[in-house]
């Protein structure tokens, strides 16, 4: 290992033509590009039932949450979905429609969501789930829900719970997914 | 300067309870994820005539294309597809419709295009752009479209251009956005 193994320099400029600041190395000019990360998931239904995972993992350990996480490299989002659903809950699914796409600027995150069929019956957890159950509408435990866009994709699914076709939602007005006692509501603390 | 600042040394190993190999520092663990890029776009239309901008820029140098770009950190979706219209044609948007979300798996790229109205006369090239222009429906520039998305975008635009409410789209079945003489219909070689 040579010392001009390691020439990586960089500092903030903004690239000829471009209009935003970004990482350049003063070495070699290569430039760092960071961009928002996507998420897919799920809202998984069979008979009126809504499948949730309570989560092994943090952030929001213990709490209830949708089949969801980071789409990987050289997939489709609709594979990535469905992937999700069976890392974390050996859940095989069909997708039936976008649900939703929300932003969480705060994060630089964005969730495409979408309406999903369970197709099996041996669903179970995966490792980033402590466990995964069925709830009808009235026994959902809102109290105890991981993240706001997971309220924000129950409630919107409820409403378009008889539509085949509808027009996919966004965030709720104003609401940037920010953990705050409003956008979280019945939060615990 | 001193040796002691470049320590980082990366190796592909799965971390625990991960599913996939990832790049990680031998020295501090540090584990970086790599993930789908996020575009953004329109269809932006006034009067019937949808808006495409030459593209000043590689790739596809000289071809047309929708006001569409890389997301930015901490914007929205929504957001970065108004930004995208300014930058790019000085066009001031107004988002009515989410359209299509497109995964290009080959370059790991998601692109979320909606459907927009131009509300701006005074719409001129911005840096990355040569020429913009409205075209009527017979007048679009067929044989020098940019990529796949824009042939994809501009059709089902056509589709539901009278649907106040309709299903958004994503690729046509089984294309998944490759470059090939049938998915370019007419591209120049």
């Amino acid at each position: 290992m040579t010392e001009n193994q390691y020439k990586a320099q960089f500092s903030k400029r903004t690239p000829q033509g471009d209009t935003h600041e970004r990482n350049i190395c003063d070495n070699c000019g290569f430039i760092h590009y960071e961009n928002p990360k996507l998420v897919t998931g799920s809202v998984v239904v069979r008979d009126g039932k809504i499948l949730l995972c309570r989560r092994a993992i943090p952030p929001r350990h213990g709490h209830w949450t949708l089949p969801a996480g980071f789409m990987e490299l050289h997939e489709s989002a609709e594979a990535s979905a469905r992937r999700e659903a069976y890392e974390e809950a050996f859940a095989d699914i069909e997708i039936n429609a976008l649900l939703a796409i929300y932003s969480i600027p705060r994060i630089s995150q964005v969730q495409i969501i979408y309406r999903s069929r369970l197709l099996n019956d041996d669903f179970r957890p995966g490792t980033e789930s402590l466990e995964v159950e069925l709830f009808g509408w009235d026994e959902i435990p809102w109290d105890d829900l991981a993240f706001p866009s997971v309220h924000w994709a129950l409630n919107q699914y409820h409403a378009v719970r008889n539509e085949a076709v509808f027009e996919p939602f966004s965030n709720p007005p104003g609401d940037e997914g920010d953990m705050t006692e409003t956008s979280v509501p019945f939060e615990k603390r």
